[in-house]
């Protein structure tokens, strides 16, 4: 089957989703259910009308865009990604799978090529934690690993419930109708960047996915007493901040002797409270994100963080508290899957090797739901999260093809 | 001669202030020019009004209130204190001195008392770093210690130049009209609560406030580089985070091993960016507070700071820039004014102690321009910057009849 990707409409569209943003280009801001993410849904689901697509939103604010297949009485087969991007991101981080399934869909449609199974394109809701702290928030709903209760419970940092918040985005209707039955989809796949430096530095073109690895992450809130920075004497202070430095350097330190490279553990957010330079931080909030290709290792350092941080709570008198907000097993992706794509490889004559997922992705919890694989490319020395995150225009194409023939095959497989 | 404290309607004029707030009671907020900032200004007004003053204000929103002097060519004798507030203070610190002074110049009235030379109340503008980050923005500019270019060169953390936010608060005209002449005053007094644990430790009345200890304040700037925390493994990360933890442990250890209890230091603000919780944290800004009553030993622990910080930086591969915002040297009390306190205690017949403070005030400005000495009450268990900072009735009520007393004295004092 001859494919020819049209790199240039798609990257024009790559361009275009980027200006879609709460800061200026190449910075990507763009919070779920903000207002230039609700803008950047209405723009996207102009071109999936375009390309033909039928289109349907659920609860979540998840949105599906099917290309009927022959026998779409048959589960279909469905690939997808996410468009929201952490303050200061990149613009191809989850951008790449959601125009890039559009772009592989558009371009098995221009070469003649039919489904038998139906083709189905998601943009899922959230991936990123940024506004609600969880990751995963539409796939979590969509495979059952968050219940519906959480529309309740979780808050943005305004205090808004996660119900009200999607309601006002025009999301209304039930939570608990989003989740999806086993065996929904015959297969799900993947195409994101790598997010690490294996593929850029190895000039690979097509990382395979085998596995994902589990994350994990909580908030600590470390409670002391504040007081005047000028009169209140160094000896019997009970300074939240230097709890909380003491815990962010543990952190650090067990991550680094867990015995294996592939245990990573970052605080990424601290919060100060009053927050004046003349008053003794008297209460520090922090988020942690905890990773591990192996889960019980995870939850191992898990337990040496709660144990480090009971003996810094004790040693300086500060009350702290610890609450989770996932910690997910990881996930091994299908055998038929893998070999779609492997097959997809050879035939596109690309490169490409076996890889594991260090970062989580929305794949991680359709694998509960359906066979999942995932397809990398390379981005520029592992960089991700940031401005200057960069994938070239030659992998987008071939991973592009790749994701096409591999759902070409797929939906065949009847 | 015989005064009488309105303690009850003092009592009351304090509680009605602390409800011209951000936040709920007991608890105080209100930054400098902000809308109840500007509020409780405007209702202050009118009780300097109501007591028979005339009232000036100046560029930089200093409010002087003056009670005429029979000589009243001669330099006036003033007193005053600040109404600013940190997020989540107390409702005593700075206000016992302005609504305390304006009680205590009713109560002279009163008594039949009438001053030769003219009694000035002044309610000085951002004693507290909140806002610019530099304190005692007021008294600085009266006493010539702040450069008015510090007009376009201050910003609030919107970027606003504190010229946009006077002005728009209503304070035009240029700060360079703001300094005072050398002699222009013949005497200042502060009435403030102590903020330190002393004289309620000790159940003594006064605090007779002989020095005040040398304030400096910086920030640090930590950079280094961010990622995404699941795919970056851990060995030759640049996390500015794990750095700025080191750099406050560090801070914390100069401080307690200075030799001295006199020394006291706190990172009271840590600003991480970006500021996700799936994200390396790639810049840190901290907001560092160092006091000494010894302005050598404050300078030997800021270059050991320094020297930390650069070390920290080295080890780390992170970018640090140190940016003072204010070293200012220690001020001692004029011996005229202090013995018009002690005189004033003896009249009053109330318990008294010679003190040092720890905490820096107006005081330690107006010191460059007039003689100077401050009076302190108890404030209970020494807390202060907190809901729960206490100060009782007749502490108040004993403070003001020894301001009130000594301003008598000296405003006679031709």
């Amino acid at each position: 089957m001859q494919i020819e990707i049209d790199q240039q409409r798609l990257m024009q569209e790559i361009d275009t989703l980027a200006t879609i943003s709460d800061v200026e280009p190449p910075a990507v801001t763009r919070i779920v259910f903000s207002e230039q993410d609700l803008r950047a849904r209405a723009w996207l689901k102009e071109r999936f009308s375009e390309a033909g697509l039928s289109v349907r939103e659920d609860a979540a604010g998840n949105v599906f865009a099917r290309w009927q297949g022959a026998r779409s009485e048959l589960p279909a087969v469905a690939t997808g990604s996410h468009i929201d991007a952490i303050p200061y991101a990149g613009k191809f981080d989850g951008v790449v799978g959601v125009l890039g399934g559009l772009e592989a869909i558009r371009a098995l449609h221009r070469s003649g090529f039919r489904p038998a199974r139906s083709i189905e394109l998601i943009q899922f809701t959230s991936e990123e934690p940024t506004r609600f702290g969880v990751g995963c928030l539409g796939s979590r709903l969509l495979s059952g690993v968050l219940n519906p209760l959480a529309d309740d419970s979780l808050r943005d940092r305004q205090g808004d419930t996660l119900k009200t918040v999607r309601m006002n985005a025009g999301f209304n209707g039930e939570l608990s109708t989003v989740r999806l039955p086993q065996g929904f989809y015959s297969a799900f796949l993947e195409l994101h960047i790598e997010q690490g430096p294996i593929l850029d530095r190895e000039n690979i073109t097509i990382g395979v996915v085998t596995d994902i690895a589990a994350p994990a992450s909580f908030t600590v809130t470390l409670e002391g007493e504040g007081g005047h920075a000028g009169s209140t004497f160094m000896p019997g202070r009970r300074d939240a901040l230097c709890a909380a430095s003491e815990l962010i350097l543990e952190i650090e330190r067990l991550a680094l002797s867990s015995g294996s490279r592939n245990t990573v553990a970052t605080v990424g957010t601290c919060e100060a409270y009053p927050g004046a330079i003349n008053s003794i931080p008297s209460r520090v909030k922090l988020g942690v994100d905890l990773r591990d290709t192996d889960g019980d290792r995870r939850d191992m350092v898990l337990e040496k963080i709660r144990h480090g941080a009971g003996e810094i709570s004790q040693r300086r008198q500060i009350k702290v508290e610890m609450i989770m907000l996932n910690a997910d097993p990881p996930a091994s992706s299908s055998p038929r899957v893998l070999s779609a794509i492997n097959n997809a490889c050879s035939e596109a004559k690309v490169s490409s090797r076996q890889i594991v997922s260090r970062a989580y992705h929305d794949s991680l919890f359709m694998s509960r739901i359906a066979p999942m694989a995932m397809i990398f490319i390379p981005c520029r020395n592992g960089i991700s999260h940031r401005p200057d995150e960069h994938a070239s225009v030659s992998d987008i194409a071939d991973g592009v093809e790749v994701l096409a023939r591999s759902l070409a095959e797929l939906s065949c497989d009847t």
